[in-house]
């Protein structure tokens, strides 16, 4: 074991503060990795306010942080993958049991017994995983994705969550070149939708409630924006989306959505409302369109994610913070100021 | 124009009654049909009683009825798969554009121009259509069905309604053989989507909180029973499931059937509860399940879905009531109190 300098949480009302956690020493098939930067996720701000108590209780101290980039520092023996020196990412996920029928379909997130990057049961060390809010992380080889090196890496750290989270259902749902795609909310999630939906060569709409966003909505590759308040615009776009991308993690009126949906078309949330949304029978039945959901994506599809980035030059759009402004970092979160992700420096942490 | 025998209401709060009705003509297009049984459908009831009041309001008088089987007494002279004496089938539509991307599809029930049964506006004779409780009526050819001779009659005429909304679902989804299949609700819907689903080879089972109905259910061909009522039951099958058809037309927990799910499982509504559902996000994100609406099916469909009943002798189980205890009837149906359709044998109307 060594000591690592991180933030963590001591309680669900008490502020990220520095601290030293122990991380293990590399095993045969472990990757170290320097960190360079750490995308801020509202899963983060959940986990340390226990917001989602109910179904993940937070065990602290919690350390969170699960959009990593940076680079490797060490390999175990048995690591092929990687070397001392080359860029590295950690997402949403550190292990899984690698033999259930969805690691066997490359699905790890579903994997039962998956190991998630923080306050998941640590086999190692014992206690909960230990995120990003670190200045270096060691994980097994299989959950470490190559990094495009063409990339600006403060905006490549939020592809590991808010990317796949975006790039998988949209990806997944078949050819969307020329259809109609819409995004509704246009943060951290909705602005990488637009990125992705837009490189697959789709007509995009954003739904948002701000009029103060078409303009950015338009620069980041929107087609058309549609204030979802405006009743006369939503009443003109009514049955004629193939296919929807809600990022909504707060109540909303899903039903005013599917009804913009035509003919089997597909609604798909990637925000986790902690209340459940009122669903109307009528709206599906009538197109027979449908609701579903996706949860980020398995190991192999992450680096497609990636790669398809190098490809295409897609990062997020961040605002770079050192690690010191956090805790104001999430108030603004809550109040959804930020265009559209922070990115932690890490630099600032080993500054300390 | 002629005079037909038919029972209608005259408000949301009459009982049906004996009544005069104008058919028109057959036109060079139309089949003129002897009505011989027409199933009781809940629609049917919430449409006399005005509850869709919000989506579809009620014009009186009301004459309902959209599960119909007879004998055809008279064809246009464009008419060519009829003839007189030929047994054939109405479903809920009677007209559409023709010309809409949901009719090209054969998908007439989404065509925005289409012409229901009953309650909607009547091209012809203007006013509204007038549905099945009646002794005859009168089609254009591309809305009516052929009948198998093999089934009977009486429990042939749900198949209509009934029938290709539970088929169509089942069928859509893909190939079910030796899948777990679930159907919630064992009522005029549940007890077709029980045969269908087992005609198509799934391992059925059946949710339902009456453990009276149990033997019932096996008997129609499910496999297995579990009592939703009955946590332990339902833990045990927890994300086991590919498919679940749901039949509910009331008020009901949505989410503990997506729990049962297992990956990228999907669950469909064919029932239209007034109220919106409640839908957990989490419920869908994990697994990245889907919840569809299905409503009933284009005129193509349907031929196919009564071609299959005949081949593999599927009918609906049916209480032959005549016309003139449909009342009785109606307060049967609201509380269930029916194995598992009434069907109003038409003799009885042409006898008053």
């Amino acid at each position: 074991m060594y000591k690592a300098k991180a933030y963590s949480a001591a309680s669900a009302t008490a502020p990220l503060a520095s601290t030293t956690i122990q991380r293990r020493e590399p095993t045969d098939r472990d990757v170290q990795i320097e960190i360079l930067f750490c995308g801020i996720c509202h899963s983060d701000l959940h986990t340390v306010r226990d917001e989602w108590n109910s179904v993940m209780p937070t065990i602290y101290p919690c350390v969170p942080g699960h959009e990593i980039v940076g680079r490797v520092t060490k390999v175990g023996s048995a690591v092929t993958k990687f070397k001392p020196g080359d860029l590295a990412g950690v997402g949403c996920l550190v292990d899984s049991d690698h033999s259930c029928p969805s690691c066997e379909a490359n699905l790890e997130q579903f994997c039962t017994n998956a190991t998630f990057t923080y306050n998941s049961p640590d086999k190692h060390l014992g206690g909960v995983t230990y995120g990003g809010y670190s200045d270096s992380i060691v994980v097994d080889e299989h959950f470490v994705l190559r990094v495009p090196t063409n990339l600006n890496l403060a905006g490549v750290a939020p592809l590991l969550c808010a990317g796949i989270t975006t790039y998988s259902p949209i990806h997944r749902w078949g050819d969307i070149k020329g259809k109609k795609v819409g995004v509704v909310g246009l943060g951290g999630l909705g602005h990488m939708g637009v990125k992705f939906a837009k490189a697959f060569g789709a007509h995009v709409v954003v739904f948002t409630t701000s009029p103060g966003k078409k303009e950015d909505a338009l620069r980041l590759g929107a087609d058309e924006v549609i204030i979802s308040t405006d009743a006369e615009q939503m009443k003109q776009h009514a049955g004629t989306f193939n296919f929807i991308l809600d990022t909504i993690a707060a109540d909303h009126d899903l039903n005013a959505y599917i009804h913009m949906l035509g003919l089997e078309g597909n609604i798909t949330l990637v925000g986790a409302p902690d209340k459940p949304l009122a669903l109307s029978s009528f709206a599906l039945l009538f197109g027979r369109r449908s609701v579903s959901g996706s949860l980020i994506g398995g190991l192999a599809e992450t680096q497609e994610m990636l790669d398809f980035c190098g490809e295409h030059n897609i990062t997020s759009d961040v605002e770079i913070i050192p690690i010191q402004r956090v805790n104001e970092a999430y108030e603004r979160l809550v109040k959804s100021d930020v265009k559209y992700r922070f990115s932690i420096d890490m630099a600032s942490l080993k500054a300390e």
